[in-house]
């Protein structure tokens, strides 16, 4: 294996700041970037940090861009002091935020007038994960850029997944995934409400059906905080799945996909009532949207 | 152990037909119906048949009601020959079928004015699992009707879990179970479809996907189905869910349940299009109810 590349890092959140750190870790000389910083580097973690993503990308041969949504992604990118006024000639831009495939595919043109390679890497997985290194990472990239980034990537990730040659198809393949956790994460919070409605004690429904038929990884990862009612900190916000249900909507507009839809709703009611940065396991809280007020809860 | 009581078996069809198999198999002495018997019991099985649900009944301790509908368990309890007709005092009426809290609370007023004694437990775990006797079964009942069916409902399940004393009790946890088998079918076939009108392959969402946060047994298990396109014979029909998942609406009348309500009406939309007996699978192959005509498929 060849010395690790100098790596810039734009975005420190919630997902950022642990995959920044294990990149560190793991060796890599890391610059990192973030416009409204709020969380700290764990004390092992030795990084330097820069004052604009230009500054952070000059120098870099891999710029890693983990923002929260597409604007973000484009005013880091596109920005008058973004990471492309700064790349260096023949460096790779590698996306792993969830951003949809036209945002992607309209980064990727920009980047390549800019002289530079562009992988579009969405990641899943949650916080722990990101911080292990054990992300599964869906790849939408060239061979070329795809190989430039690999070190990267596997340092990232337990399953690194090459979907196909064109940046998009790896937020193609996130979106599959979004639609599904969107939904298993809104019927498990409409389920356990519906045990409590019926007389039945929604943790015994857990650990009764939680093994079984009904199993979802989201079911036996939110249900447990759904049932204890513990939101915060939140470790996965609402607003997370707004913004992806609605990148799975907008991907396929003729659609009517008709359960991405109605968890999409739940989603953006538990936002609209004030409970955007909560975790998504509060949507067992929503009132039924069609309850009569008034009706037994 | 005491020697294994005498049992009569009511409904012989893609779950009952295993279920009773199995319970031969583990001793028992049982006397079998079916009002229209399409399946032959397996070569080892040696089984008497009787003539009525009346006739079955006569002579049983324990009754196991095994049917699809909730019509049906009405029928065979309460027909001019049905089950009550020959039930002998003290016997225990088990209904293993899901026919929601409403049918469940009903039979067993009319089972105790026979004399008799109620056990509602309906199954989860498919036909494969009802063969091994490694159903998961949700009962309602009082301890003493319980105790006196505890070697049926432990010869047929893996796991018995007794939800509560009312007869209901098991219903209700099954319907919570049902919402999130049906939801979580058929958002399996909603994100399968939806990757191939996007370009990505189903097969590699499957392998890709399957493994991590997206993952649910449903997905597992009727994934390699959807994606094959081999939905007969049926494992579980379409019709289940359309029936199932119209007794979790009927339970909660005043919700919305929009994810139960979502996938039911696909269930419905799949049966109305003349799909209502093949694999349940097979929803992947409905079109999507929004999407216009002549627009790309």
């Amino acid at each position: 294996m060849s010395a690790p590349v100098p790596v810039a890092w734009i975005g420190l959140g919630a997902m950022g700041m642990p995959m920044a750190s294990h990149l560190v870790r793991s060796g890599f000389p890391v610059v990192g970037y973030d416009p409204a910083p709020t969380l700290r580097f764990p004390e092992d973690v030795s990084i330097r940090t820069a004052a604009s993503p230009a500054a952070a990308a000059d120098g870099a041969s891999i710029v890693v861009v983990m923002v929260a949504t597409p604007a973000q992604a484009e005013a880091a990118l596109l920005g008058s002091d973004g990471v492309l006024a700064g790349l260096r000639e023949g460096a790779t831009v590698v996306v792993t935020a969830t951003i949809g495939p036209e945002s992607a595919t309209a980064l990727a043109t920009a980047v390549a007038e800019a002289g530079g390679a562009f992988v579009d890497a969405p990641v899943s997985g949650g916080v722990a994960r990101a911080g292990s290194g054990e992300l599964l990472v869906m790849v939408g990239a060239d061979e070329a850029a795809f190989g430039a980034a690999r070190p990267v990537l596997d340092a990232l990730g337990a399953t690194v997944h090459h979907v196909g040659p064109r940046p998009g198809d790896g937020q193609r393949m996130k979106l599959v995934n979004q639609l599904l956790c969107g939904v298993h994460i809104a019927v498990a919070a409409e389920a356990l409400a519906y045990a409590e409605r019926l007389g039945i004690d929604p943790a015994a429904a857990l650990e009764v059906l939680g093994g079984g038929a009904a199993a979802s990884f989201m079911l036996g990862d939110r249900g447990p905080r759904m049932v204890s009612g513990e939101f915060e900190p939140p470790r996965s916000a609402v607003d997370i799945f707004v913004k992806d249900l609605g990148l799975v909507l907008d991907a396929d507009p003729d659609a009517a996909l008709p359960l991405a839809r109605a968890a999409r709703g739940r989603f953006v009611q538990a936002a609209d009532a004030g409970m955007g940065r909560l975790d998504d396991s509060s949507l067992i809280r929503l009132p039924d949207p069609g309850r009569r007020e008034g009706a037994p809860q």
